[in-house]
């Protein structure tokens, strides 16, 4: 078989992750502040860090919960928050294992178009007028994973109303924000939701991580929310580990507040655009019957193929396979549909590899009609 | 007022922490396996550390999993093992949050006492004679906590027997076992269960914890077990947090292998030793009419006061937190007596202050009876 080349998984590359940075911030950490890493520590997090985060996001501290990455943020929120029985709106299509997560907690899930400028609100808004009474709405606002597509202003403000006047949560989870790497950043509906001088966002609840930014391996996410419920998050995480890793989030702190760090996320910024670019660039010339968006940040970029045409991604996923080629078939992010489309990652494959990653995809796309 | 001693919490002192080692390790962890730190890693955890605890118990990697300390090792086996209405015992007294995880599922706890040599197993095989039907036992065999005894053999094959008869899950909480500072080793259960080629256990489930032995702050724990239930745990903690901090365990994972570890753990045992030696001394010259186990390992020393005296310990926690020393009492670890009795933890309190702090102790039981 042909060398691999990985479109499958969200992850960066190793070449992209600063491992002198990160070994002096492990440093830093152990000699800053012995006692605070070594020890427990409490279920908000490592003190340093979720004081960072508050001041970033100004918002007062109990206003943060950091986590063992996002997804255990996620896991925490939908086991306070939904019910079985609950209905819950989600993007379609939508990060598989958001999916999963509210289908094994028995939510009734809903699902909602995406666009080019992110959830169909116009679809949104008729479905609630029809009764459809959802107690969350889980929003990827920005790169969505794994359709690419980024919420526009216009229906971050449009969706905010829709959940003040119809009493619903907004789950604004975000790990890909601080990866743009063109267009313009847009306002957070945390921020949005909360012009008070309080800061304190009634109807959103927002998740974050230090994965894309710092690396994966460091597991450490955070939610900012209303301090009633982000101190029922608490108890709920105290519970279940105490307090997460305090050594993590000590090099978490020490990397992001260390003078390495700018350099560090503009290099992997911009090793993200290229590897969007040379996608792109590729995805022209050997697949030109396929669609997709652009996106301005993130990691993915969704793929369809022509409708009507008999496109079996599963088909097409093992023919890739067979060519040394990782993708993700377009039915994992859907409860029905996706057979003509796949997701592909570029932030695991060298712009030298995309290329010929490309062009093996679409012989498999070939392969996959016969 | 006065300057304060906290005998409340089961956690060690700055000063047994081998910081110096534990930075050095941080480095060799980020040179050695860059890839491996910074990358997502799996839910089984961080495989090298993985590998290390598999071949430390003699088992094959399949039976481990690692986990963000050894309390969501327990919610993980709680989640996937206790459903409502199971009945499940534990020691009397027992870990206060092991009590609240099993309460809040729902399980249908069964205390049963627990004696200077472990748990009453002649209790327990009446009540199974009686009817009762567990699907798990919980059982902390060394230095318990918050009890102090330590599980002799023939009550650890005794066990083994009863699981095996009445086919219920032994749960082997075991995050003391290295820290033991004086008497001899025994055979884990987890062990005893295994005799033949595999080494796979029936009836026991093991659980341990490199927070007594490395730093609280890694919050690195794991679990040994039956290879089918692993597996379930698995997908579990993968639905969960996708995977463990790699960073974290890494870290604990030079630290073991390296060549200061050996001394590092001779010192925290030399200084557990010496702290639980001065505090036996200090309760038989200030408080001669407490009785106490005193342990041969761990962190914790069970006082109990004559019963019929109207001790109370809510009172005297309050008397002796004015007197700034902090204990917890000891209806934090049952469901119902308890009244006479306190938890000491010695293992955040340096031996120079122990004596002072039993001192005003004993003032607050005079105190508290007034």
């Amino acid at each position: 078989m042909a060398d691999s080349i990985s479109f499958s998984r969200g992850a960066p590359s190793a070449d992209i992750v600063d491992i002198e940075g990160l070994k002096q911030a492990a440093v830093r950490a152990f000699e800053n502040d012995p006692a605070g890493v070594a020890g427990y520590g409490t279920a908000v997090g490592y003190v340093p860090l979720r004081r960072h985060i508050a001041a970033k996001h100004g918002v007062p501290e109990d206003h943060v919960l950091v986590t063992n990455g996002s997804m255990q943020a996620d896991a925490f929120l939908f086991d306070e928050v939904v019910e079985r029985g609950d209905t819950v709106v989600v993007e379609r299509p939508t990060y598989d294992r958001t999916l999963l997560g509210l289908t094994e907690r028995g939510a009734d899930v809903h699902l909602i178009g995406l666009q080019e400028d992110g959830i169909d609100v116009d679809e949104l808004e008729a479905a609630l007028k029809n009764g459809l009474r959802p107690k969350l709405a889980h929003v990827i606002p920005n790169f969505q994973n794994p359709g690419g597509s980024t919420l526009s202003l216009e229906k971050r403000r449009r969706l905010l109303a829709l959940a003040a006047e119809h009493d619903f949560l907004i789950f604004e989870d975000d790990p890909y924000v601080d990866v743009r790497f063109s267009g313009e950043p847009l306002p957070r509906m945390l921020e949005l939701d909360a012009p008070g001088e309080s800061n304190t966002p009634t109807n959103v609840v927002y998740a974050c991580s230090f994965s894309k930014t710092v690396c994966p391996g460091v597991r450490v996410g955070y939610l900012v929310g209303n301090p009633q419920l982000i101190a029922r998050i608490q108890r709920r995480a105290t519970n279940t580990y105490i307090s997460p890793s305090q050594v993590s989030q000590a090099i978490v702190h020490e990397f992001v507040s260390g003078d390495r760090y700018e350099a560090a996320l503009e290099n992997v910024k911009r090793a993200l655009g290229e590897r969007a670019d040379t996608l792109a660039a590729a995805l022209r010339e050997h697949l030109p019957q396929a669609t997709f968006v652009k996106p301005e940040g993130g990691y993915f970029l969704w793929v369809s193929l022509p409708e009507g045409e008999g496109h079996d991604c599963a088909r097409i996923a093992e023919e890739a396979a067979a060519r040394g080629v990782q993708i993700v078939k377009g039915t994992d992010f859907l409860v029905e549909g996706g057979e003509n489309a796949f997701r592909l990652a570029y932030s695991a494959v060298t712009a030298d590899r995309i290329d010929e990653g490309v062009r093996r995809l679409a012989e498999a796309v070939e392969a996959a009609k016969a």
